[in-house]
């Protein structure tokens, strides 16, 4: 099938002096936003991008069989309700063909014709600093001065991805969880150059009414964000345990879904630990607990992922996680999502978008 | 009102030789459990223990109002199912005189009458290990040597409870999760001595068809047992995080309940990360990451609970809880239940008792 090109991308004249003005800054006027880089991250995104009915996508990817690949894959982000019944239906590549008629999807053959006419530039290219640098310095280049300029991600910082642009206040990091068109999470981390009004149009766009998703300000850059550094600091202690025969990684796996998973699924970490100190909140329960906390946090695992030491618990999880679950296929991965659709249904009908406190 | 007595509360005459038979360990027998400590913990494993049609409980606590307290407080526990759009409505205390005049209820006034006839006994007093080193040699000259002592610590290894009784055999942790009528975990922890039979009685009292609960079996003690290792070990990264003023603890749980805790609660750590790594599982997922998680390793917050260092988060994280949260209401307490209850419904009713894979 041949190339569809955005309607109306003419380039803005560099003597138009498109600025930034607080009315483009608005959320809910039309927005158009250029999603660079398509993986699998990336239709995600785009299924996001899509569900909202002021939203325009325009993509841009470098694959050669793009076009095709779209085609095939999009559709399979595109449902984004509660599971039902019918839910292994395959949906039809139509929706696709649809989208871009009606001139809500388009898709590029360069970059340039891609960011000429964003209100918003949304890479998930990979995570690679110099690409990065070198992409922003290029998207400064094509898009409109007033776009706003997000990375999908998951591991360098803002300050570190704009040191080749000339405006360092447009450039923040929009930080989804997998798959972003179903998690409701989204870590907004400003570089201390961003620009409050930036970063507030971020927060915004993904809270108006109606969102499934919930964005949530960082105060300052640190390695990982919160949400991977929480996992992060879990995962370690998790791969101590099976190298040290405690349990196996598949028991491991029952414990978490058995207990943890669903407690913080309904209440926050310490909101669980407020409520298990009893009258008294989190602080009786650090008195209570504490000892057995120190005692933990004393002798937490210590293994490490790159390099020779303290790495031979990888064989074994490795190992007994392929024995566990082996590959995934496409069905058990859809399947997979439509629980977690479940569970962020049940959070979003019942106690409202944010989870409010009883 | 008066105190009610368990009927056939004939102690076993000591030369009557009741000694450990294959029957006697069936599960599907009718089973009789001493309850000892009947605080919030034990109130809700007596629901637990109640709502088995082939188990009768005895109590036992030392607090002067005991009965009082059993009437007012039990009914709370008393309502399994899911939530329902009554559940604001109060439980009934004639649903305790019910329990005891069938005689599936018992309330002792002396630890002696409360293990004479006992099938299982199991202790949630308080977590002071001479406490229940002394309790457990009382217990052992009360109760019938075929009797499976379980204690619901969250603490102190059966190992370090047995000193004082001679049959170590029989002796292991059952770790519930607050609340554990609601909650499906329950960690068998044996010690050394713990004998095979006495494990996997446990491990099958827990997993009979119908139980809403899960039992894991750990391979060893560790401080801690698992479940709490992993939540203290994110729980550390939380107050650093807090306390570097990275995020707001409200923020922190937002982010837990809006990504991590819906994809916990429907998959594992591990079966999560096979997902994350796409085709080539958790090995290419660590492999991609790695980089990004070594270094959040290479930099979690090393705070304490106790003593003087590295205990300043406590302040900070004690009033950001207490301002976002307050003193939880018991009807607060309950809704917080009725959530926990729907995601463990959907859990069961959706994917089956053990959540099984696609």
């Amino acid at each position: 099938m041949g190339i569809v090109c955005a309607p109306n991308r003419t380039k803005p004249a560099q003597d138009q002096e498109l600025r930034y003005t607080p009315r483009t800054m608005s959320v809910t006027d039309p927005q158009r936003i250029t999603l660079i880089g398509l993986g699998t991250i990336g239709m995600s995104m785009a299924a996001l991008h899509l569900s909202r009915e002021n939203v325009t996508v325009d993509v841009f990817d470098t694959r050669p069989d793009f076009d095709q690949y779209l085609f095939n894959t999009l559709p399979n982000f595109l449902d984004q309700g509660p599971s039902s019944a019918n839910f292994k239906s395959q949906p039809s590549t139509s929706a696709v063909a649809s989208l871009i008629a009606s001139g809500r999807l388009n898709v590029h053959t360069s970059l340039e014709t891609a960011c000429a006419s964003a209100t918003i530039v949304q890479e998930q290219g990979p995570e690679n600093l110099e690409f990065k640098q070198t992409l922003w310095a290029q998207v400064e280049s094509f898009a409109p001065p007033s776009a706003h300029l997000w990375t999908s991600t998951s591991g360098i910082a803002a300050s570190a991805q704009q040191q080749k642009i000339n405006d360092k206040s447009r450039l923040l990091v929009v930080h989804p969880f997998n798959p972003p068109h179903i998690m409701p999470l989204l870590e907004i981390v400003p570089s201390p150059d961003t620009s409050p009004e930036r970063l507030e149009f971020a927060r915004e766009y993904f809270s108006v009414p109606g969102s499934k998703h919930r964005a949530v300000v960082l105060q300052k850059e640190i390695p990982g964000f919160v949400g991977n550094r929480l996992a992060f600091a879990l995962l370690r202690e998790a791969c101590y345990l099976v190298q040290e025969d405690v349990v196996s990684a598949k028991d491991l796996d029952t414990i978490m879904k058995a207990s943890l998973g669903p407690r913080w699924a309904g209440n926050g970490v310490f909101e669980s630990y407020q409520q298990g100190g009893g009258e008294g909140g989190i602080q009786a329960f650090l008195d209570k607990l504490g000892g057995t906390m120190q005692a933990v946090w004393d002798n937490l695992g210590k293994v490490n992922v790159l390099g020779n030491e303290e790495t031979s618990w990888k064989e074994k999880v490795v190992s007994q996680v392929n024995e566990a679950y082996g590959t995934l296929t496409a069905g058990q991965v859809r399947e997979k999502e439509e629980r977690l659709k479940d569970f962020v249904a049940i959070q979003t009908k019942k106690y409202g978008h944010d989870v409010p406190e009883a």
